[in-house]
């Protein structure tokens, strides 16, 4: 009897430091977390390795998997398609595995939709709480530098709503710790515990 | 604008190990926690301080406490109260700060009505688990004594269901480390953040 692993997302807005989160995370020599290899239909690089780096594949090939709704997620960048295969996630999942992907914002929305049990996570940038307390503290700052960082904070705030979760990155080890006790976290949870419990007396 | 702290119960069949994973916690130097003093119709034993390890009150006054709805929850254990002090727990919380309380089952069940947004953790007996891999690993156990530990399990299993959260008490330190990780992750949650975040754009 296995437990189902945890899909983790991790998104946000860009340029907020989603890679650099995701590459502490997996730099930790203890965790725990698969990491989701994406597929593309850029090139490989030199180095790059099918399977490792990215799953390659033609641009017929990828169209045919979206058509056939073996995608997760994905998105066109510059003229190349990137995305998450879904066969991949699930069998990672179903081995006990927790799955961790880092995606665009329109990625998440689509996870979202596909797969509602993900453990979606927003990292936050810092510039909103550092917005909060010159709001709160009254800075010096002319309002129209103000008015327009609170725009962009309204934006970012929009985003949010989504998620399950949301994660300052006012330093990357904080944020990849905040990240490790949610996941911890949610293996806690009663629902899926107490499933856990009641299956293996069912078992019996 | 201060964001309130969340009322955290650490509950469980009684000695299943409370009271040594609340020492756990109040042992860390950066405990976060407050702790909520109770209430008590007992005398203070020697070096005991009112206020400090106890509010020590007369049968009279508890009573009156408990019609005026003063306690958040109470128990009666061998002719003496026990019980948390409903107001000093709202002021803590509205200070901001976190607070830890560690009580009885049934104590956990009134604090489910009156304070719903309560973070309910329940930490399970080790028995469990191993009772779960000895099933799922066919032991040599004799069928009566399954037989007793299945049932002991299901009821365990079904006071469970009130809680947020089940942390297997397998090891005290690893126990208090979920617990630190629950708190953590729920200090992460969008409906709280966010909501800290919108205040923020309202209160310009």
């Amino acid at each position: 009897m296995i437990e189902k692993g945890l899909l983790i997302v991790l998104s946000g807005p860009s340029g907020v430091g989603k890679g650099t989160v995701r590459k502490e995370i997996f730099s930790q020599p203890d965790t725990a977390f698969e990491y989701s290899i994406s597929m593309t239909t850029r090139l490989p690089r030199d180095g790059e390795v099918d399977g490792v780096d990215y799953f390659f594949k033609s641009r017929e090939e990828f169209e045919t998997l979206i058509e056939q709704g073996k995608l997760l997620e994905y998105a066109e960048f510059v003229g190349n398609y990137y995305g998450t295969p879904v066969d991949y996630v699930r069998e990672t999942l179903d081995a006990g595995k927790d799955v961790f992907l880092e995606i665009e914002v329109q990625g998440a929305q689509q996870v979202r939709e596909k797969f509602p049990e993900g453990l979606l996570i927003f990292l936050a940038p810092p510039s909103l709480s550092e917005l909060e307390s010159r709001i709160t503290n009254r800075g010096t700052e002319s309002s129209e530098l103000i008015r327009r960082r609170m725009q962009a904070a309204k934006e970012e705030i929009e985003l949010m709503d989504l998620y399950d979760y949301v994660v300052e990155n006012d330093h990357v080890t904080a944020a990849t710790s905040r990240i490790n006790a949610i996941v911890i976290a949610e293996h806690c949870r009663r629902e899926r515990v107490s499933v856990r419990y009641k299956k293996m007396l069912e078992a019996e």
